[in-house]
């Protein structure tokens, strides 16, 4: 059920209008728009009065949502979602292409600052790594854990880029959430429904990467669980599907790019590097993912792949990196979109190679 | 690493053994066989000297296992795993098959009741019912909670059946293991691997369901998480895959089980409910699985399949499930295994209709 | 649209009512039943006038067939179809099941011999084996071609087996038609609509392979083509389908089964070789396809499968083929079918060592 | 094997070298490229003697190649193969991209015309129509036939657009061959080899897509069937793969494209329409085939899509098509090629009108 108040409905009748609804059992969801204001209603105690709710004071209107997704849905709010984070000119979902990048693991602080600082050098704003890496074998190296998190704090003093790193269950997401200025949720937890409420109830953007056999559906109601505890501010990411090819890791589904787009006000990047598990093919799909209208792209960058403790062969080297972003701000313009120019950081390079000394302060 | 104790080593050179190995930072994993007591080493900490292990008291030999699952491998415990439930003749792995029925969620202690009578007289040795359902849909019914898990609990004490559900996070996993005789862990939690690892600390034994889009080998290594934890009761469940087959909900894969029993040691049971999304489609199935080797199945029984509040359309009626039983339990015989005869409890039929009365005991 | 001729029809309105229909410029298919004619009308010239119809002598009822396929369809004919094959007691669809076994190609005779007889005499009724094989790659062995064909009429000859071959195109359907008792449409081929209605206007029985990505609808649609042409003797194949599952070759969707004999009166049987690729696993899933319903068996045997030049890694041993039959007797029979004792027949052994000797004929 | 011929060696001694292999029984295939010719030798005869080949005259090196696919091989022709159309500035795989375009299917002279001098105007330099349709039922629409092919015969004259259409079997061949610039072997024929071969002995240029479950492997393979009967010019096409995505008819592989183009000298173009089956994710799709690299687009375009007798839901209008033409040229030209300017040829309407007058011609 979706409350449509009127254009010039008072900040009060909102209120108002949500108070009444929370008072009968549901959920109200506030969902701001260009022009006026829509108050989704969720919950599953069953029938809700709709004459009563039209009766209300600056309520324009009163429709029924069909769909099995509800909050994400554009019926429920026709304007794209554009995600700020404060302070920064990053933006998700805007007119601007949302860059993020990094390595797959976090292993040292050496490692970290040399990616950052050429990712952001090249034009990203987001830095990328894991501090908790969901691995198919618990022999693996399974992420450098609260440390990896405050090296990437750290990061984000140094180089101005905003953090995002995967949480991966309840005690993992209090401490991203602290550090980091984006949680992710990975692919292997999309249909983690415990961990979607809790991260709901954070107040951090989320970026939801799809299940590697989620449809489209299932992705949009992975985000319904999260928005439906309050946090609106979900970014979905197409990170390829399992599927009979050989030839790649996964098979990067870019048509959902379009389709997102839409039945949903949520913005969607894409994951070239999950997406194809090769280097050589990063690139390509990186340019065709801006090209198919994706808001944003999330890339594996590391300064010595060979040497990369998990994900090597399909992270790419800052040059690399640095040239893709040079060819997809071109195509962005093609689609009236942009990529601004990358930020050089001055550092004494020195602090790069003894990992001893004290962090690397900007000038 | 796996150490291979000598036929006659005593109890004391196995715990001397295992403790030594934990003393070098490694976990160690005592496995009895028919024949003699193996000891699984695992663990992240980079390698360990062949040669010192080889000279402990009671040491026969020191393989080192190339296999990235160690501990689920067949070159580590050679015997098949059989689980046992103290205090009944219920038993998974074994010459019996296991037989699992009940209905996708526990709706009312009548329904819960109605059900578990029939499928005990049947044949059926475990309940399976949902406190805790993992809903594509955050407005869909999400399970009755604790209280379903009381109601099981009634259920055992009445018709002597061991009691499965599934637990989907940290908290629902300490209330299930409270009132269940084996945990599940769903499908969409295969790869939830902060949740395997609470379960392998548990000393239930666990039902491991297949991921959506698992390989073997993912299936294995997340039985692996189970059991590096010191859970070594784990029971594997194939419950269907996805893929662009659309005559049925999921692809029920019969392959695995003939490749899992190659390589593990683990028992292997089938979901044909999951597995085909469809009620006419269940029994041949089952058959089938039975046919190609699995220890047991686990089947969505439901007395009013058409007002189920989830899966109605993929549950059979008790009547199918008998019949199916007396079915499977030939196939089984030819492959020199059986299903044990359904024991018949007289219950005052009254007590179902009012649900305020104490429980009705099994005379 | 389907008429339903009235029980008493007498065999001359049968043939006016036919007549009529050609006359309209539409194909009439006339489907003897248990109890009385259905005659089925098939065509693309638009509408028929459905009244008229009715009129005409003998006619019970005309019922428009609203699904895509027609003839395959219960709705069109309710009997199961079963294939006889004249001179012998071998039937497809029937009580009894059909089973086929053979090498993947034929080599030599002396290698065709040696299979034919030990799987004539396990049970096997039908004899299947590759003249022309359509392979991934053009420098690999294509066949014997029409002198494998005459090492298969012997073999009839010989052991009294069916013979069972794939035809690929114009040319060598002309041959395999001449010389086999079966024609096989490979899973390559099973949209190659040319070649399905060239094999829909011969008059020898036809099996009709599903594709790596045949829908449930599209296999039907394409035995649609063949009947289409007025060759109603068709017999599906389900062989596996192409998905992400690594550990077998293809995945064996045995739920196909049930789901084309409730849509259709067409036989269906299984191939668990190409089903799994792997040798280990085709028994079981023989066993497994018996169990879930399956009209019978189509399973590569070689006596040396090491030597074979194509599919030796999923080729049986003629001793696991027998355990095979012993197996799947007992499964039928729980499921009210059977499989009859397979025939002994004496020859002079040294005719397989010496391939220059005239055939060996049964005494 | 493969001969490298070295770079000053006469037409003379590559033909002598030719002749000698085929004397060998083996093909010879000479393969010209930017510095020295090299010539493939196929053949299933068994193995040729290296060091006798390295005497002839006018041989640099003899090199044996590993993968199972040999002329389709950058292993053996190292440039990229550029087809031309003698007479017009049409190319593919060289720096121009190749555009086609048209309805699935011919329907009339006036809708085909209508197409044409869109698409043609747009900037497209092939004009793709149906005569021969495969269809999934036997009852749907097939095609003109012979009658489509004269009417994009006359296209030909008129617009000066190259014609490419689709053949089935040996007759369709034929026929296409006569009329048509470019012979196309549609997705469900890519392991048709019979019809592979056929159309590797005709001489004009093919365009083979990729089968519904076909693997990299697989395509070249097939690629590889038509290239040992001595026709050199094929272009690969990608047009979505069979999975268990619900939001697309089909889910379009990009990342094929940039693995083709490592391990294969032949062009490989994408089907944006066939690839998502929906009008709306067509040029998205489009766009993003150009930015991963494609050498062109195959795209469906109707005049007036909702009357379509054949994929009216993913054809687009004309003047999408031509907005797509301006975005995707934008896009070519960051990867430093083009796609050429448009044609507009001037024709009396009236023609399209009336279907008995002449042909119009352009002025």
């Amino acid at each position: 059920m979706l409350i449509v108040m009127k254009k010039q409905a008072s900040a009060e009748e909102i209120r108002a209008v949500c108070e009444h609804i929370e008072g009968l059992g549901f959920r109200a969801h506030p969902l701001p728009g260009a022009q006026r204001t829509a108050i989704g209603i969720t919950g599953n105690q069953g029938a809700i009065d709709q004459g009563s709710l039209e009766e209300l004071s600056g309520v324009a209107e009163v429709i029924r949502v069909s769909k099995p997704y509800k909050l994400v849905s554009r019926d429920v709010k026709e304007d794209d979602t554009v995600i700020r984070f404060p302070g920064t000119n990053a933006t998700i979902g805007g007119k601007n292409l949302a860059i993020m990048a990094g390595p797959c693991s976090i292993e040292t602080r050496e490692q970290a600052f040399a990616v950052a600082e050429q990712i952001a050098a090249a034009g990203a704003q987001f830095f990328r790594g894991g501090a908790y890496k969901p691995r198919t074998s618990p022999y693996a190296f399974q992420g450098l854990g609260e440390e990896a998190l405050k090296i990437m704090a750290e990061i984000r003093d140094t180089f101005g880029l905003r953090i995002v790193s995967e949480a991966i269950d309840h005690e993992t997401l209090e401490l991203v959430e602290r550090y980091a200025d984006m949680i992710q949720i990975g692919a292997r937890n999309m249909q983690n429904y415990s961990l979607l409420r809790e991260v709901g109830r954070t107040r951090k953007p989320v970026l939801l990467k799809r299940g590697m056999a989620a449809t489209l559906e299932e992705l949009l109601m992975a985000a319904e669980y999260i928005m439906n505890e309050g946090n609106y501010e979900v970014v979905l990411c197409e990170r390829g599907v399992r599927t009979f090819v050989d030839h790649t890791r996964n098979t990067l589904d870019l048509s959902i790019v379009p389709a997102v787009q839409r039945l949903s006000h949520l913005p969607i990047i894409v994951d070239p590097s999950h997406g194809t598990g090769k280097r050589n093919k990063v690139v390509p799909l990186a340019r065709a993912a801006v090209a198919v209208g994706a808001d944003g792209l999330i890339v594996e960058v590391h300064h010595q792949p060979d040497k990369a403790l998990s994900d090597g062969a399909q992270s790419i080297y800052p040059q690399q990196f640095a040239d893709m972003v040079g060819e997809v701000r071109q195509i962005a313009r093609i689609l009236h979109r942009d990529v601004p120019d990358g930020i050089r950081v001055e550092r004494q390079t020195v602090d790069l190679v003894d990992a001893d000394q004290p962090v690397a302060r900007a000038r």
